[in-house]
């Protein structure tokens, strides 16, 4: 009985944490440029989680049309199905340029609506009203869509709070619902003229500070890029230092990067083994109406048991 | 003539960021379950700065009521005189469950009101406006409480100035002043999903943004607890990267920890004989009419001094 | 004609990121006290790219008078004309000191209005108002003048944002333009009870949350005092350090501080190497309606050649 009571309470956190969007993982955030058909038929084939058909900064300014073309092409095919679940996401064109509207229009009318879209550069919540409007215009059947918004500028940073909560807002009357947050790194290094090192510690600020907010709104939150696509040791490391923050996934730039990057966003053997027998001991103490007890040489509390329970859930997308 | 203005200005300013709570210095802030009796007695005979009585996570949910009693028997005996000054606290029960209002009935009416009540899982003003009502209704003579705030979720950090500015202001009508932070740390990695490593890089910013609110405000910042207790290297180190920070006390699980703890929050050997034999040139070099000088090798200007001074003024805890 | 566009693009990126005070490069922020007619001479003959007379914590309370009238004396003289440009300011005493008006009458009423005035302690908007009100009286030609403030306090932090976007407000209607922060790290860290350390990791949330904000508003952000003024080595890793977090310059408080500053303060030669040969790569990739392409075993797009532009525009101030 008293276990029942903790663990609804445990699953009741668990949910507003973060079960609406564990639901789809996106570990592994892969960008496919558009405009590239033979890119796009490999991509079908790879074993990630979230795959952005691209057509902002992937795609030359005189490949705009052609990206657009072919993702609508691609769609018009539907969702290639197979054994893993995936999100099939479309990266339109930032809402300051002239691509934007007919990037969307042309995936919204498309036989298959995407999963998700992706918006560049939100710097500020008149860019979520405007492009709220625009989908709700868009979208003629009951469907809705997942939205996932790119942070890649000081302003940006500064306005973070709000656009999330206008996006919250407004998700409630129109036809999608706000997701995840992106990290734009090398945007937000060039706005703020910073120069990347490899630990990243020059931007420290700015990366723990979306994993808050995302969370703070029950998000997904998707690190940086990691450029130097043949180290792989480089990206583990990198891959790591952001799942300990709280990002719960990486955008990829190179399919060779996606083993590492969704192996690194589960969690380990040793931390799963922890949070099994942590939870049978609990059990056990709870019995004998114990609060505090110690597991390993550690003191164990209610916190402790949190993370316990959120490595168990996602163990089970582990193979 | 010249120096006392300049002290006048220094005291005034020492008075301001950190003279209020440091009279009651809480270095450790020590747990003690509120259903053990036997570790209850134990905490008084120890040399610790704040004893936190807790009905909360230290607490089985079936033993709530036998540790809110057991509290309110301590409390009606009155506060242990010791040869110490030390701060006597109740944790109580976060404000979304059920037990919260009777354990601080019980407290509120015992015979010796506790120092000071600690409040977990403040997430946004309203919680601290219930609250400051409740204690209001409960404290019937001239007395008041101090109040400790626990931060410990992304959104508790969004709330965060919120919470500190209308607690500040409810403090003037009600029967509390607020004199703490708490970072809860490990309920905080929980809710972000975050992983801890030993130098808790992973959070820096919530660790570093929480002491900067609490300066702001005037309020003493009490930094993670060390969850391997008895690693007391480890301890050591957290503590004084914590006290590095600004932190001003460190939350302590057991009673091994107190000694490295309160030590680590007490200046250095090497810092006092830095700041006296700086203040004894600053006043020489003022009588001489020259600002900026130079004090082993260093360039000395008015903020050092304020450190110095800072310094100066810890050391006098000091056995 | 695609190549055109894209760079019409990126360059009314970096103006808006950057030109505005580039014009004005602030590498080197050096100090010279007021009071001390032999260090302002000598300090006209350095080649540094910004001197700021001292009339605040540079000169003892005795000396103030004097700071004021000799920093006064050599303004009427006119700016000496060197073969380099470079930014001739003053920083006047705090708003909350009996000194600041005199300060500032003082040097708007010379002959030559100096470049820039600094205010140092300003933590809310209420200071800049009070400030630009008395500026905006003082000034009865159609000069202007640069204002660069300083962030020194818990609270300045938390009314960062409000700060800026008043003084932004403000300028439009007064006689001043604001082109810069500094962070006053020595009084912040007083002020928070910080102790600093030669990574400055304990700091680092302020240090990075102030250039983040200064971006978001298009100024200039200068780093911290090294204070040990004889380690140039400790002195170029935190200048390194900084210019990596974004920053634009340093405070320096000693001659032999200036030429490691300015050095670090510009792009390397690999840097420069790097980012030219990108853009040739780049100019022929676009040719052929490439976008993202690999330069140097690196995954090179948009953000990554905003960071190579900036460079080449720094490289310039290179001798």
């Amino acid at each position: 009985m008293i276990y029942k009571t903790v663990l609804k309470k445990l699953q009741l956190y668990l949910k507003s944490a973060f079960v609406r969007n564990y639901n789809v993982p996106r570990r592994a955030l892969m960008y496919v440029p558009g405009d590239d058909s033979k890119k796009i038929k490999k991509s079908f084939t790879l074993d990630v989680d979230c795959i952005a058909l691209d057509c902002e900064d992937g795609v030359a300014v005189n490949k705009k049309k052609e990206a657009r073309e072919t993702i609508r092409s691609y769609l018009d095919l539907g969702k290639p199905q197979r054994n893993i679940e995936y999100d099939l996401g479309v990266r339109i064109n930032a809402l300051d340029t002239e691509y934007w509207e007919e990037d969307l229009e042309s995936c919204l009318s498309a036989k298959y609506l995407p999963d998700t879209i992706l918006i560049p550069k939100v710097e500020n919540s008149d860019i979520v009203r405007q492009l709220s409007s625009k989908i709700k215009n868009l979208i003629k059947t009951d469907s809705t869509i997942n939205v996932i918004i790119y942070i890649e500028s000081a302003k940006a940073f500064l306005n973070l709070v709000d656009i999330c909560q206008v996006t919250e807002s407004l998700s409630k009357n129109s036809k999608f619902q706000h997701v995840g947050l992106v990290f734009g790194s090398d945007d937000f290094c060039a706005n703020i003229g910073a120069t990347r090192t490899e630990s990243s510690l020059e931007i420290l600020y700015a990366r723990q500070k979306l994993v808050l907010v995302a969370k703070a709104f029950n998000l997904q939150a998707i690190d940086m890029v990691y450029i130097k696509y043949k180290d792989l040791d480089g990206l583990k490391q990198q891959c790591e230092d952001g799942m300990r923050m709280g990002y719960t996934g990486k955008q990829v730039i190179h399919p060779g990067q996606v083993p590492i990057v969704q192996e690194a966003f589960l969690p380990t053997q040793l931390q799963i083994e922890w949070a099994t027998g942590l939870l049978k001991s609990f059990h056990k103490h709870q019995k004998d109406g114990k609060g505090a007890f110690t597991y390993k040489g550690t003191m164990i509390d209610m916190p402790t048991m949190k993370q316990a329970e959120n490595i168990v859930k996602l163990a089970k997308l582990k193979k």
